[in-house]
């Protein structure tokens, strides 16, 4: 008899897994179950789109509906809602605006991703503040950029000197968050020449990536005319939905200091609450509104990380790691024999601990979904660890972050670790134009192995390329010792003879060896 | 006492040495002879001087001698030709132009080098006929460039589309030998407007790289107006001293069909040694003579590979392996106690093999070097062994190659070669511009262990940076099926969500998996 195999979500896991398992049974059956229309969609474009270099938001479809369901033969149903499941009767129940359908299945996948998270900050509910994780997303913040360039023309936007007096910028716009999409975006709402403040609660973006990194990121940021507000606690997006309250605009928000701090506003320690605006105001946002400052804005847009959609497994019985993601073992299968459970929804191994991870990453998705494919049509399939390998661009730099680079992270995983930072030239130093590889690296004082690195350079001068070399050293539990003598590939208009990553590994391993 | 550490030859094997091993011990007494005038230079930097990016020969010096003598307390003699060495005495004589020195030594390195070999042509001692192995060469291709471009600006080469009507072009000049060198000097004098002929006595150009990498780069070299001539072996460099005999522009040369074979030419079987040339003409080249034709040349450059300068050595009872250079151990020592070979000089360990190779290449000659400093010192160091692992950059196109690509080579070392080749996209389908990666992939059958690759793309699209995964698979012994694991770094600028690199090793895989 017929298998079936029935995945919940029809993006990046869930579609690998499809794909990888009709192809290598075609007998089997694959019902994919998505929520919404679009399926096996680039969320990771979105900014570019955003941006305008890409002109629509269909070329970031990978694979069309039509192509899933009559190339591939798969069983796609759009606009479906999977909203229980029974693993006794192992049958899922999905909704869609007509009907209620019951499922039943041998395998089942969940590959529900993730959803943008909001800060627990009032104001998020206010018109004019936009999160980007899905493609209505992505749809709405272009529409808002094409409103307020109004009407000029989109597709080709010539940045120039970019925003280089602020005064003549269209905006300004707030961005809350200084990782992978709040710098995505504020190059992209640079280039159309928003006077772009981005809020950053800590003391650097990029929190994941070595200090190193953040420094230069942040001082580039600078160069762009984007104004960074680092160690900025943001309290409210605050509205001209009446009241003064919080609004920095109004009486008296703002001010740490306490010049300002009479009014309706409040001390970093104050209640926050008093004043007078409606704390569930939907007005358009005005301003962003942090311990320090009121900062005018036109829009606000929220990017401080995901969270994985769980309720669904939760409500089944299948549990939860203390990341909080699905838990799974190394075949991506749940506490609940024949789930799997797989890409932003789902902990992984990481690769240097050993332990849970949650690092919700579309590589990780596409692998662990297609090794789930693999597994339940009869080939038990590791999907591998992940190291937290991530890259990022921003205006004209360049940057990749993997492993493990903090040091309380190392030590809580029983390491001794020790960095070192070199910057080290791109291209060979005769060699025309090249810039500087930064590059950051992490390992073990003891046995000398390889813990994490973050490397930043100009982009197209191969920061993130170069730190292919220290995955591979990560994947293979290799010691710095063993990186320094890698005998990566060298000719002047790709590095100096010992490229970056190796100036790196000469360092570190010297202060090892000093130790 | 102050022991003495003696090294012969002052480039970057010898100097790597020298400066580590002053730098660990700065009581060591350091004494470097170096033959020439010039010490520590980038050679690999020699076709972008003679193209003109570069505008100075010292720039392609890292440090002067001064800076090694006043700086680094090394006492360097340049201009000292080492003619022999006595181990049981442990000297080293050397001369000068004005005298003869014997230098006693506790340690001793041999970094001699390598020296271009000249194929055994007739022809190859005219005037007109160049290699590009020291400064000293480079110095001469550029005069011949000036003169031959007759006094136009030098320094601003502008390309614009490149000798795009050949008969506008000057020259022409022949290329002999279709590896780095060759293909970096073709796009150097294709720069300058010169008509370049890149004759390759084999089916392909950059033999140690995989066919497809192969046949990329000679359709992209033809796209740019160089003539390659594959499967062209030259019997001769022609010229005009006089008599007929090979020279294809006299009376009856070329040919392989017979139509040209008359006269005093040769067919390929022939003798080839009739007509009346003269054998040892050193008149000015003026054709280069294969089988098949006969091309007229106003210069021609000589890029067939480099010998190791072992006559030093041998004489003095250090022996020599099969490759022909130096033998040492992992720590860079020959048979003889505390005399150790290291750089252009001297076979090392082959990564994949086990067995000893001769690489000679810029990294390897840095990294023993700085080895074999550090072990004079008290901290004896394993250089690592060597890869393969070499880049080269020709016009618009980058590409590596590292580990063991062909298959009898594979077999020889007790492997069952797999190999398959991918094109994927250099950056994500909807990311403006990017390229294609085509990555060729070669594991063995039975334990899936990564064996080589060789990988080409537009240059900036990162073929040689993305090398350096597979350095990490390489030096690692890793199988296909963890490389398709590793969690490269991804973002839509920089790769798809699956690196090119991943997709060759699924692909793989896939192959093994089905075998």
């Amino acid at each position: 008899m017929t298998e079936t195999f029935v995945v919940v979500g029809g993006d990046a896991a869930g579609m690998s897994a499809a794909s990888k398992a009709k192809r290598d049974d075609p007998d089997l059956a694959v019902v994919v179950f998505e929520k919404g229309e679009w399926v096996s969609y680039g969320a990771c474009g979105l900014p570019y789109y955003v941006k305008g270099e890409i002109q629509s938001l269909e070329s970031l479809v990978s694979v069309t509906p039509e192509e899933f369901r009559e190339q591939r033969g798969i069983d796609l149903r759009t606009g479906h809602e999977v909203v229980s499941i029974d693993p006794d009767e192992r049958t899922v129940t999905a909704e869609s605006e007509s009907k209620t359908v019951v499922q039943s299945y041998d395998h089942l996948l969940l590959a529900t991703g993730a959803e943008p998270v909001m800060p627990d900050i009032e104001g998020t509910e206010r018109e004019g503040v936009y999160t980007l994780g899905s493609m209505s997303d992505g749809k709405e913040l272009r529409e808002y950029v094409a409103r307020a360039r109004d009407g000029e023309s989109f597709s080709q936007p010539d940045r120039g000197p970019a925003c280089q007096y602020l005064e003549d910028c269209t905006g300004p716009v707030g961005i809350v968050g200084g990782g992978y999409i709040g710098l995505e975006m504020a190059e992209a709402l640079a280039e159309h020449e928003f006077e772009v403040h981005l809020f950053q609660r800590g003391e650097r973006v990029l929190t994941q990536f070595s200090e190193q990194t953040s420094e230069k990121v942040a001082t580039h940021l600078r160069e762009q005319d984007v104004v960074v507000h680092l160690e900025s606690d943001v309290r409210e997006l605050a509205g001209d939905d009446g009241g003064g309250g919080r609004d920095g605009n109004g009486g008296g928000g703002g001010g740490r200091d306490g010049d300002g701090n009479g009014g309706g506003g409040g001390g970093r320690d104050g209640d926050g609450n008093g004043g007078g605006d409606g704390e569930d105001g939907t007005g358009e946002v005005d301003s962003v509104v942090t311990d320090d400052e009121s900062v005018s804005v036109d829009m606000v847009l929220v990017g401080t990380g995901v969270t994985p959609r769980t309720a669904l497994a939760e409500a089944a019985g299948i549990e939860c790691g203390e990341t909080g993601a699905i838990a799974t073992d190394a075949y991506c299968e749940t506490n609940v024999a024949d789930v799997y459970a797989a890409g932003d929804c789902a902990e992984a191994t990481h690769t240097v601990t050993g332990e849970p991870a949650y690092v919700p990453l579309a590589l990780t998705a596409n692998r662990h979904g297609r090794a789930v494919g693999q597994t339940v049509t009869g080939t038990p399939t590791d999907g591998g660890t992940i190291a937290g390998t991530a890259a990022v661009k921003t205006f004209d730099l360049e940057a990749a972050r993997t492993g493990i680079l903090d040091h309380d992270d190392a030590r809580a995983a029983g390491f001794d670790p020790v960095t070192e930072t070199v910057d080290a030239k791109s291209r060979a130093g005769y060699y025309p134009e090249g810039g500087t590889v930064t590059v950051t690296l992490c390992a073990d004082r003891d046995s000398g192995r390889v813990l994490g690195a973050s490397l930043v350079s100009e982009y197209g001068e191969g920061a993130v390329h170069r730190s292919h070399a220290i995955v591979g050293a990560l994947e293979e539990d290799a010691t710095v010792f063993d990186l320094e003598n890698y005998d990566l590939a060298y000719a002047p208009p790709f590095n100096t003879t010992w490229d970056p990553v190796l100036v790196a590994a000469k360092v570190l391993s010297g202060t090892l060896r000093d130790a």
